[in-house]
């Protein structure tokens, strides 16, 4: 069997976030496939390397609690069931790996800008997936015009 | 529209692509879309850093020859039509890029290893596809028994 069963699309709730969720839904319904979604949240802790001298806890709630919210907002639009919504603090290549195992999804859907700026160098969130991933990676190539 | 209307599947002719094409072909069926494939040789004076003190076209001719047959097989064996088979030479994560733009590929199918041993350092050809590729990149996972 070359059909995907269960595919988890990564989104980080930016406007592009949209175009790589059209893809997993078309793909979704190419296949009739299930679908789930994870947006993951990097600790300021972690994304600082975690020396802020204040406490980051209210701060973090309030993230939390909008990425709730947005979360929500975004599947609802792409008709994804609260119990196929995931939403975890971490690295996001590191977390989007462990859920997609977690739920046995056959393929995980990121958003790739390409080659430009840090990203080439330190290496994007979609190549990141796709070294640890359990399965298939589709990277849907968003703010092409950056490309030049 | 976020459906796929052709796709480019890279081909390296092992037991392995024969996977990487089986999705392929799964998405191009799903999608109703145009399906081309490429195999990429390396030169044998780039894989060996153009330093070697003999005349190697008389072997470049026949890699060319026997890949040329093997590639007829193979695209056979999926359904692609001459016209959209593509054998070229060069470095295979710029030569697929190149191609995908080329004939327009919305959708470019590779294999990927996943994280082992040179291609984690490196930096494997389906990062390499991805990172310049014009389109989406899907990585199909291949050889997972090597991940362990």
């Amino acid at each position: 069997m070359s059909d995907y069963e269960h595919i988890l699309v990564g989104v980080d709730l930016t406007e592009e976030s949209k175009l790589v969720a059209a893809r997993a839904v078309a793909l979704a319904n190419a296949f009739e496939a299930r679908l789930s979604c994870a947006h993951v949240i990097e600790p300021l802790s972690l994304a600082y390397g975690g020396d802020i001298p204040m406490d980051l806890t209210t701060i973090q709630e309030q993230i939390q609690e909008t990425a709730k919210v947005h979360l929500q907002e975004f599947s609802a639009q792409m008709g994804i069931a609260e119990e196929n919504q995931h939403l975890i603090f971490g690295r996001p290549e590191t977390e989007i790996d462990a859920i997609a195992a977690d739920i046995g999804a056959d393929l995980i859907v990121v958003g790739s800008h390409g080659r430009h700026g840090l990203a080439l160098i330190l290496g994007s969130t979609a190549n990141g997936v796709l070294h640890g991933a359990p399965c298939d990676v589709l990277a849907v190539r968003v703010g092409l015009k950056e490309l030049s």
